[in-house]
């Protein structure tokens, strides 16, 4: 079950004047649940992207990727959940404009202002046909206050929606974010299967805009492992409409792009966090702050080692302070200088090693009585410099293999 | 259960002259088994050895290193499961020095003429005066037929011993090689959670030796993963008597020396792959062979991503051809030039992937055959050079995740 996560209800995820949502049925993989969404944006709004660093990237994502780069500006997005349209060479990238161009049609507009994206199976034909009939049901059903919807009509094994939403004042006029991603499995950095959109009605500059969702993703997106595999698929979009009186913010404007991009980090956060909550399986969210070292890439690269281990995961999914196994991960991490009899390493607030070894003061007690909570801080002190880096993982468990064992069936 | 392995019954281990083995039970962890083991060799033997790279190496590993280096001749080995004496600090090398120094007293050498091993739990004290209080009777035990003995002596998850002896003929003598490994969980590269012994009675030059362990420990123990994680542990030990009628060979003996390196690495070759056959919950011994790319390296790059991957591992587990994983494992490798409609994906002889997505003659229920059975091999061809590298893994179960949630338990 998810740790510490609790769907939105509908009246939290506030309309984003600009954008209207429509979801349908188009029994992609299972029946009578909601498997496509539909979100129309206002002429004139920006959308700026950052995918999957896959080298097998998915169809949806190559298309999305040369339609972003047309000048006619995206008027829609389109998803399905249930098949992934990736591994499937030439014929995926014509099924994904197949659909573009289906729901172009239904909108008045050319297909490449449509953003294709797909999540699910990998390597099995997109049913073109059902999506195309079931199209015309979700514009029908576009509306302004269907976040929720749309939130759910996304997921693939998540057990709940994830969404939020912030409001902020510049110069006194409200601008509203709101965000929905999905999990929950084939989750790693750069970037995770997962799919995030999040949009406001602030005017934004385009390469103002993109840098934001670069910096959002970096603080967010890709700081999360689930399984330390890398999705086909992933991408998170942040779309500015513009519908707000706040007159456009570009790069010049310091002070609302930074109030602006404080809100967007921290939507950008929760959506990230709230797919490791709801990571496969998971029964613990961990936290591994890697504090002190020499360079950012360093703590990054000690906090996935630990991160990513399954004799670190398993050892939290018992509850067991079996702590000698993240030692050894921060051995292995391929960090060839490091010192590790300088190293502390804590466990919330219990010191648990220091000077190359258990810490005197350590008792066991106290380590069980942390790894009960289903909340956990893991943090390294390096003391070699002055960097840090946080990253946010779950416990891996029965339900992990046995959700991907049966993924199909 | 090991895939495809049986444990060696006892004629199968052939006696190495100039080598004696002797078990005990110092009740380290559990009851009633025997948990210490010692090796003695005789006057003049040479020993080379490969050592885990993990930074958090365990105290018995800067000990043994130490002792190795030093000019007065390995005369016995010493190991015992149940505690690895890791992530102890300073304590934990002297623990290891004195249970070095009780040996000693015991074979009439000195402290620095014996090499210590552990494998077990990590964090937690050796207990030296259990061990110390078994040495005489492992002392009394010893006898050079004692292999199958040691070979489960030295275990900890495994489910079956592991031990193979080979002979062969140079210059019409014969020479026996024997070795013993374990492994089972903690189990990648550089090294794994593993030990090896494997010793002849032929006479190699101490360079020699040296370089032969390292190649062999590339052909085999370097070769394999089963859950991603390098232990603090990890040590292969090549061990030459000199008992038999063949003069000591050297780096000019290039027909004696390929000879015995080819058969050496054979033995490091299934002792590796026992490890992984009898991998914490396997059910299928998976080989994964990339072939034909520009460098070894990034032959075994793709293949660990692919052998490292819970989603493929998973797959494997429930016998579903849920391919696509192997694709997005390919493609998250790293490797940033990667044309992945240039490269074929096989599934034993079944061609499953070509031109950037499924292959048109793929039909799943060949993919479904391959994936019954419980050796299967995958195999990437890159079609963009000569190299190629082959990996041996296994898949992942919920018996993994049981072993590894109970295992102080």
């Amino acid at each position: 079950m998810p740790v510490n996560l609790k769907p939105p209800v509908a009246a939290q995820l506030l309309p984003v004047p600009g954008i209207s949502l429509g979801v349908a049925e188009a029994g992609i993989k299972q029946a009578n649940r909601k498997d496509l969404l539909v979100m129309q944006l206002c002429e004139g709004a920006s959308v700026a992207a950052v995918f999957t660093n896959n080298r097998f990237c998915a169809a949806p994502v190559v298309v999305a990727r040369e339609h972003l780069g047309s000048a006619e500006g995206v008027r829609a997005l389109l998803v399905n959940t249930g098949n992934a349209n990736a591994g499937y060479g030439e014929r995926g990238v014509k099924d994904a404009r197949i659909t573009c161009a289906a729901l172009a049609g239904l909108l008045g507009c050319k297909a490449n202002q449509i953003l294709p994206f797909s999540t699910g199976v990998i390597m099995e034909p997109l049913p073109v046909a059902k999506i195309a009939a079931a199209l015309p049901s979700a514009v029908a059903n576009m509306h302004s206050d269907n976040w929720l919807a749309a939130a759910n009509a996304i997921l693939t094994t998540d057990i709940v929606a994830k969404g939020i939403s912030k409001q902020i004042v510049i110069n006194d006029v409200t601008i509203t974010i709101t965000g929905i991603s999905k999990g929950s499995g084939m989750i790693h950095p750069n970037m995770a299967t997962m799919l995030g959109y999040i949009a406001t009605d602030a005017a934004i500059a385009q390469p103002l805009l993109q840098s934001m969702v670069s910096e959002a993703s970096d603080q967010s997106f890709n700081c999360i492992t689930v399984d330390g595999d890398t999705s086909t698929n992933d991408a998170l979009m942040l779309i500015a409409t513009g519908k707000s009186d706040l007159p456009e913010v570009n790069e010049g404007d310091s002070d609302a792009a930074s109030i602006l991009q404080a809100a967007i980090n921290e939507v950008a956060t929760y959506l990230a966090q709230a797919i490791v909550r709801d990571g496969e399986g998971a029964t613990k969210f961990i936290t591994v702050r890697v504090e002190s070292g020499k360079s950012y890439e360093e703590c990054k690269q000690i906090g996935y080692a630990i991160a990513r281990s399954p004799l670190v995961k398993t050892a939290f999914f018992a509850s067991d302070p079996n702590l000698g196994r993240i030692l050894a991960a921060i051995g292995y991490a391929g960090i060839a200088d490091l010192d590790v009899a300088a190293l502390k390493l804590y466990l919330d607030d219990v010191l648990v090693a220091e000077n190359g070894g258990r810490a005197d003061s350590y008792r066991e007690e106290e380590g069980q009585r942390v790894m009960q909570k289903s909340d956990i801080t893991i943090r390294v002190v390096l003391n070699r410099g002055n960097e840090e880096a946080t990253l946010w993982t779950c416990d891996f468990s029965y339900d992990y293999v046995k959700i991907n064992a049966g993924y199909r069936s």
